[in-house]
């Protein structure tokens, strides 16, 4: 893995404060030649999943070398740990609360580390925004080409947020929604793998035992209005309505039951 | 026309999910040395016509060279075309359903492409996020310097939306809404050549056949909470409110009418 | 001071139009090797003092030699003046109405000049869109490293918004809320000097002589739900709610009183 000047920046900072900007004025403090690029800065304050199943989602469309930040960080100011881990294409830093967790299912770990060594961070730690005195800075120095060893003791593990299992049953598969996006979009954990073999054969999607949909290729394989199920880009089925929004129209929230039968 | 490493981008993407930075991932693995920059990204879902007027608005801003990609793509996935567009200036690369067409009503052609040379997309191509998987990576690859015609075969035309048409009569022009911006101020179709010659004579717009405006040279030439009509930064007569929005106080919307007389 | 390519951004205008990238259009086409960077466009339309505030939270995080540009400019295409300011790390260029003078309280003045030299505009400037078209280009030849004198004459003075005042009276100090972020985290002027000298002595904090909460040293010190004051990454006392808003539960607005006692 050579070294990339890329950072990608998930949080929960959103855009109505100075939070992003200050984090990549430090960033460049350090290193003038990183590259921060914004992945996502609105995930609901806190939401974990959210932050998770965004990274995950999205790292591995980065050049390998890539630095990979995600700052939803709940419990800032407390005893939470914060770590460093290597992969075979990327270096993921972030608290240990398990936003990384769901990015690192799709990875090959190296080494796992602890961020405790105060040379990378700011002079004038703050209680309250780890994201500029620590995470930037830990995640600019990386890209000047420090060892992840240097940043703190080796940990032997990290904390998972559980990735939710599908059930088998006759007939079918029955999964969830995981995600909602902007468009409406709800997107599940059925993955390409129980999709495809199922797409031949006439197969119906059902939400919350109650909406029905046909599975097609895109879109607007239906009539506007119409909903549908698609392998989203992703990688998982998505539920969604031609030109509209599923969420809205269907009230699908994270968490709801999605069968495939 | 030398070759930049600016790729401005305008979707309807929004900020809440991971799309724009993924598509700024792809890009950055295909030329390092590309500079992806932001122009717009909250375009209502699959809204052309305003996309198609963000672009129109900001594109001759940009340095020569630069390639514009625009991605709103209610049609993502099906037959639709996509295309890639030359002009004297610039690349404009996007689906071919007429988010272009408004800026290239400004620009002089020099050659049209479809985009069908798969060498240049994602492998593993989706079927819901060709921003992603096709136009981001071709307007990587443009900026590497790939000759438009390695894109795909020379095309005679594309699609066009219909830019609304002044319409003179006994004493004035009446022209319309084309665009609604943050300010509420509400951007019409009457250009710099038909206000011009109205500026000197106590020239008055009016909105929907009802509200009226003086025209003046900035929106604080009327007190704070009155309406006026200005030449706006993109060339059109646009009506606001001095501190307020013309669009929530009058409920103006796109094609609504305006008389300047 | 070494000049730097930097360009932090801090406007109100917003992501929903082409404004901004507009604006980096306009800097790359002067100088291609500056790197604008957003701190802020969501500041409320024409709100100074959030304007003011958040440059003053963010600024001194960027390298020196940055060029820090603010355009909350509601007077725009009046006589209003405009300015550019050196300092000893930074060079600061906005509107004359106050945008600049929160972040100047903790820099030391080296020059301050007013923009008048239209060398430095663009050709065909509009009455609306003068972050486009003086104050992008200003700071993009600031970053080609022209000296601040041929901008326009030496000025003896800047508008200021007046920082509002700490009162003690028997038992405590007195103060108000300046900022409230997007967490509903309501920011004091209270700061790091008023109270370190009381955070061992069980102090309590009053917002609007009816909520009483606890001083602690971060949000989670206290259960989820409940209220809490911490010394913020601002340097100023803030009231909080532990995964929660305290603006939202508490209805907290700038100008609210607080209390230390």
């Amino acid at each position: 893995m050579k070294p990339s000047p890329i950072i990608s920046l998930t949080t929960d900072f959103g855009s109505k404060d100075w939070f992003v900007g200050t984090m990549k004025g430090v960033i460049l403090g350090i290193n003038p030649s990183a590259l921060p690029v914004d992945i996502c800065h609105e995930i609901a304050p806190g939401d974990i999943r959210a932050g998770a199943f965004t990274l995950a989602a999205s790292c591995r469309f980065f050049p390998s070398g890539s630095v990979h930040l995600a700052v939803i960080d709940p419990g800032v100011g407390s005893a939470r740990g914060m770590i460093a881990v290597k992969t075979a294409d990327y270096v993921f830093v972030g608290p240990d609360n398990g936003v990384l967790s769901w990015a690192l299912r799709q990875e090959r770990i190296q080494s796992l580390h602890s961020l405790e060594n105060k040379t990378y961070f700011l002079d004038g730690l703050s209680q309250t925004f780890h994201g500029r005195d620590i995470f930037a800075p830990v995640a600019a120095h990386l890209t000047r080409g420090i060892p992840i060893e240097d940043l703190g003791p080796r940990r032997k593990d990290f904390t998972r947020i559980a990735w939710p299992r599908l059930r088998r049953h006759r007939g079918g598969i029955q999964g969830e929604v995981v995600y909602v996006d902007r468009f409406g979009n709800a997107i599940t954990n059925l993955d390409a793998g129980s999709v495809s073999t199922r797409t031949q054969s006439g197969a119906q999607v059902v939400v919350n035992n109650k909406w029905i949909c046909p599975l097609a290729a895109c879109y607007s394989a239906v009539p506007a209005g119409a909903a549908v199920a698609v392998l989203g880009s992703s990688g998982f089925l998505e539920i969604a309505i031609n030109s509209g929004s599923a969420a809205m129209q269907f009230g699908i929230r994270p968490g709801d039951a999605v069968n495939l039968r």
